[in-house]
């Protein structure tokens, strides 16, 4: 393995120092940024996020802002889902496709006034494309990248860990939802939500020269439950069937294929881009789907480099874009992106490095 | 320092098994990809430029597809430079910006025929924003990434290596022209060109499946010129005045304050992105510009994270971008983005982690 460090084309997180200070072992570049992907120990990062609390830089969700008189109208251009009743302090997760319907973010939409919205985003660069957009558009909006990052605090004790930090407030906070708090002068934007099954809080720092210590202030209150470092999870997500964007889709990849379906609202307004191509996609039925896949296999695809060929009686059909080794289930599972003939049941095979693996095609999420 | 290797998410070059077999030791993510950065042998790396020739993986440089009946007006209007008078298999340097004027990304546009141009881009995703526009004006086109990855033949011995490989007639190649070729059956185009000021050539492999052939191909044929890999390199590019996209520009650099005024023309039509903008900046004048700068300091900038703020007569007035240790000049020396009052010869002091080190302001190239 090669090394990674920041540079000027490769930002440092806020809370950069910390996970260093912690040992960080591994980054993936995310958002021209650096993610921590492991501290060395993948087992107990596993344990603490689904039994106990974890606390993870994702400073890499950027928020693009998008502000002005016209902002509530080019946010809903931008996202396939209707927005028109989400609420000031309310999240939204939504599929933002291009003209040809094709995923190109699923962010979390935030509604931060009348007038100012912020796409959490996934990894692509939608400051670029929302930008393009507007000003095509003639749009009356400021499109910006604020200074706020993520922190994430999750697991089965994210609640107590936080509620110990901001006050016992925080437990009536609804998933998605959002509020402003400030810890010692650290300004923040509190909501439910993560990149997990295990329940838990995305912190939102708005000033970045203090990473470190929101990192650390969280760390502290934590301690009774043993928090410790940790990332967004391959095995957990995976059980637990989350998208990974940009992972798990490719250039050809629309919502409907990948169990985004219900993010998208097909009577949005016309001009919602690309909302003519999915009533299209969706009148004709899409062509391929997701699903799970369990390996007749014990070693592990984690962090493989590429889609796998898929195959069914013979014959390459499609691909497994993930896969890992799942303690839940102690198998090794994967998702499948295939034609919509391959069910639930099917016996397929995975060809690892022209290694053929059997396994049987499953519904999602594992568990 | 942590590990980095291929993803999903982060794709490896056609060149990466060959990268590995050579010893690389440091990667940067770019355009999704990863880019070699060292072998580690930084001396002889820069020695093999300067003086020999060395090979690179530049695949991460992706090219754009624009191709159909609308192809020269859409690429026309995504950059600020009249490609007018661009014949077939001609390159040519261009910036290309935003609505705001500020510069997005300068690839060489390369016109592949009539009806199909590439760009070769820097880090940016330009596919994502020309696809936004080409949509939203309605060209006819259909924009792709094709399967197509430089590798870099730089130094001067770069000719011989590439004529040794593909015949004398390529020295006939002029610079930013390139011609198609084929060799053990894998097509590729060569053109004379790279991110170095010591000449060369690069030589488009537009079969993925073929990296490790070609680059040993050239390896083989580059051994009595004592060939070896290498990467672009930052003394050399830094020496001979090179930009950086997103290295020495922010989300507010426009064209003029680079030093790539000559790549904008101001004529071209109205509805190229950016135009109106940059006519204003002309005849405003921009408000900053690029130097370079000597320090008065032996110590090394490389692999710095971070922009240094500059100050001049103790107030900060701008940054440094980059630097490094100049072999040529036994120096270390940077790039400065500062007001245009500063001037050549003006004394500045460069805050590198909160320690002044003084320095003189010079024109750019170094040498």
């Amino acid at each position: 393995m090669a090394e990674i460090g920041p540079n000027t084309r490769l930002r440092a997180s806020p809370f950069y120092d910390a996970t260093v200070a912690e040992g960080v072992t591994a980054f993936s570049p995310y958002n021209g940024m650096l993610m921590p992907t492991s501290f060395g120990h993948l087992d107990a990062e596993y344990k603490r996020l689904t039994e106990g609390v974890a606390l993870w830089d994702v400073a890499v969700e950027r928020q693009v802002q998008i502000e002005g008189p016209d902002a509530a109208r080019c946010t809903q251009v931008l996202c396939t889902r209707d927005l028109s009743t989400c609420q000031v302090d309310q999240g939204k997760y939504v599929a933002m496709c291009d003209h040809r319907g094709v995923l190109i973010n699923d962010p979390i939409v935030l509604k931060i006034s009348e007038t100012c919205f912020w796409l959490s985003i996934a990894d692509n660069n939608i400051l670029l494309w929302s930008r393009a957009i507007a000003a095509e558009r003639g749009f009356d909006v400021v499109i910006t990248e604020p200074d706020v990052s993520p922190l994430a605090v999750q697991g089965p004790d994210a609640e107590n860990v936080v509620a110990a930090v901001f006050g016992d407030w925080i437990r009536d906070i609804r998933f998605f939802w959002f509020k402003h708090a400030e810890i010692e002068g650290i300004p923040v934007k509190i909501g439910r939500s993560g990149y997990s099954k295990q329940g838990g809080f995305e912190i939102y720092l708005m000033d970045g020269s203090r990473g470190t210590d929101l990192w650390n202030i969280v760390r502290e209150a934590g301690e009774p439950w043993g928090i410790g470092p940790g990332n967004p999870n391959p095995s957990e997500r995976m059980e637990g069937g989350m998208l990974s964007f940009g992972g798990d889709t490719d250039d050809n990849t629309n919502p409907f294929e990948v169990r985004l379906g219900e993010y998208v609202d097909l009577d949005v307004p016309d001009d919602v881009i690309g909302i003519q191509a999915l009533r299209r996609i969706a009148a004709e039925g899409p062509t391929r789907h997701q699903l799970g896949v369990v390996l007749d296999d014990t070693s592990q695809f984690q962090s493989h480099a590429i889609w796998y060929d898929v195959s069914v009686d013979g014959q390459v059909v499609g691909s497994m874009t993930c896969g890992t080794y799942s303690p839940k289930l102690d198998k090794v599972i994967g998702f499948l992106l295939v034609p919509v003939s391959v069910k639930p049941g099917d016996s397929v095979v995975v060809h690892k490095h022209g290694n053929p693996v059997p396994g049987t095609a499953c519904e999602l999420p594992f568990v």
